[in-house]
């Protein structure tokens, strides 16, 4: 049983600390933003592009995060053969 | 019972830690766009979008561990076959 | 019984993390609001409507956590369940 | 009786945390205030209403947690069942 | 026992926790207040109002601890019932 | 006997993490306050009104850690029961 | 079992460390990147390739911690030999 | 013997941790006041004055936590009680 | 078969770890050149080798706990010898 | 045996952090005193003696804790007591 | 069984945390480096130079680290006595 | 035996951490004087005294975590008692 | 084998934790460097001598630990006794 | 046998934060050192002898926990004794 528990704290944790970085980051990029367009507004356009393209590669770290969780809560290869041995007991 | 404990465990502290670190880059990114319109009033209708954007990008971040911490305590694949064991115990 | 203990504890520290992360979010928001209008209070209407969206958007955060806290207290969904185990013990 | 000493335990940290988070992110936001209304007094009226609805908003967060140990103090739906049980043994 | 002792680590660690970030926060308020009047000792009043006011809001934080740690001190609502349990064993 | 010895190590850590943060945080107010007369010394008057104001308040946070403290050492109100129960063991 | 637990662990905490900090590495980058485009559009074709250059670099770091976590989970190399044992228990 | 195990580290914990703070807290006020007579040696009574205000308020914090030190060590009410119980084991 | 578990959450911990500072450290670089090549565009060539020298000196630092990884689930030279104590228990 | 154990570990403990902190504390006057003295070679004479007082000041609470450390190792008031308890068994 | 344990363990922690603080070290140097060269790209020579020299005694510091990495778990000198005490029992 | 082993952790952390603590402080102090000297070098008689006094402050601090390093190594006034003690066991 | 298990651990943590700081160090000595090189090109030669000079200080104390770790894996003094022992049994 | 664990574990402990703080210490200085020289290069006399005098404080702090390191290593006043003690159980 300790294994599916393990999982989910695993998952949890996986998530919730990239989540913690991958939004300090993305605000860190966001407050560059913002008080570039602020200043200067017809810069308006490529600093909206090029944010987008930096937010989606931050986003692209915690959604390996969130992959590995969902790989560890629905699909972990082991699973099937433990919780058969775990029933067996 | 060790298991559901872990899941109640894990889904307050990915939705915990999530929320702490999104909170402080969401108001990184709000700081810098209140000082913008606070200098450049006219830029406002810009930076209000893009920061609109850049702020649900990282509520996405805490919604992937919103949404894990409920898998984890409504909807993890194992939760059936485990009470079961439980019970029977 | 180390169930319901778990969800106290996770419930605690959930809303309690969360609410710090967001608090020092919100305050970096106001700290910048206040700063622009003082500079420039001609912006004012302007800056406070930006602030008000923003800290919505972070307060958000803090009530999924509040949220998952509440679940967890109140609503889980094997709560029934498990409390007829324990008693039945 | 580790069920009771949980929620005391968790409504101390609760509250303790988020009043540590919300004291700093209050602390900011008044920082930014006074040194903008020293800045610029006739500024005065406009910086204290945006304050105060920025100080009202983090206060919320602490208040979340607040009730939360208070619900976890006073109002825990399985705490009377819970107190039998242990009464029993 | 093991309750009462919780009682005392939590009432301690709430007010401890909860002191030490309003006591940066005030001193953050502080700071500005200060260097503001300094620089401009014609606003020294309304700066002070706003001071007021926000220490104010800050110490009602650390006061939710204060409270708190008395409840679980002087007035847990189940500790007259578990302490009756205590001497009973 | 881990009651007292829980009473004695809470009262100690309450008033220490107190004492720290408060420390912090005069020493903030501090710092602007010199910094501010040093540069306009005709201010001196108006500073320190409002340093001594802050200070107060700063230190009444750290008073209720130390009035908590000495509650948990001196005036703690199941002290005489549990201290008989020991006796009698 | 414990070998599979560790797996789970391991990979969760490998990832999520890893996204954290390449998160904020890359919201480090980010920030530098659009403030400089807004200052200077004209720029905005040479500063999109360096920031991509260097954005993909810090990917890399995250993808190699990614590796480590699926090797973890799907192709550790004494994985197989470790559940027969197990399974002969 | 736990007791005075406990009044001993906690005597020890509470001084270290209340020096930290408040050496830090001096500190910053401290070089606040040298920079400040260096520009200006002319306000350096006035600075000084302050200066030393400043600083006993923050010697007092952690003071109390010397007084909360010593009276672990030497003063604890119930010490004699609990000598004798031990003794007499 | 404590000692794959170890190499497991070493390799896990190591990889973590090492990518996190990196990702900080790549991140600092690449802020300092967007912001250099957004200033001066003419210095674009000088500034892109300087900061792939740079990039992948770093990287190599990544690279060496990768290789201490690997090896720790690939290639630990004992783990043979110590996969048949295991087996032959 | 505890207590000599404890006594021992809090003793270095208390003076490390205190020394950790206040030499923190010494080092940001000391390095304003420089750079003030640097910039104004004239007040030299001032700055150096108010430099004294701060670090005479921060040197107290270091000798604070220095002198529970040596209560602790010399003087400790039950010390006695507890070595012919010791010996006694 | 626990040395070999052992080894793997502090393998991996040596060269992660080592591998961390020279990531960051060397990103702040490379940091001062690519924004000298932008703003003066005359001196990219020299600049280039030194950032090397720099570099690589940081990269020199993370070899040690791995150095010991390796010997811990290749070369470790008691590793062959050891392995034959465990195989005896 | 425990005694011994505390005094060796003892001795090793506190001198550990003073040394810690006073190497930043007097780090932040040369840092300042060199600083002032590079930018006005006729000062440089006056800054060095200056100095020389704050660094012998600052290293008074770590000594006393020497001293006290070197009584629980050499000069622990219950050694004597406790290792007869140990060795009539 | 707890000896050699903890001198493994504590050459592993030694080197790592001191690698992790003198890399800092020096990327904070590189830093200044460069820069300083980048806006004034003909004091290259004196600053890379200073440079180099601060550099070999800092490995200095980094070989320290490196010399202490190797003594721990190498040549620590009681080892040949020790193993005696623990082969004895 | 817990006591040479504990002198190695001690040991390594001490040289390795003392290292590091000790190293981010110098890195301090020599920042200020080298950008001074890059200033100024006709200071680069006295300021390199006024970086050695503050850089050998700093290693002497270092110094002062490798000479502790070593006497817990080889001539730590009771090992002979509790040798013989441990060799003839």
């Amino acid at each position: 049983m300790d294994f599916f528990t393990a999982c989910v704290w695993a998952a949890g944790i996986a998530i919730g600390i990239a989540a913690f970085g991958c939004g300090i980051g993305q605000g860190m990029g966001l407050n560059g933003a913002v008080q570039g367009i602020a200043r200067n507004p017809e810069s308006s356009g490529k600093v909206t592009v090029t944010l987008l393209i930096g937010l989606a590669m931050i986003e692209s770290l915690c959604i390996y995060a969130l992959v590995v969780a969902l790989i560890l809560i629905y699909a972990h290869p082991q699973a099937a053969e433990i919780i058969k041995t775990v029933v067996a007991h």
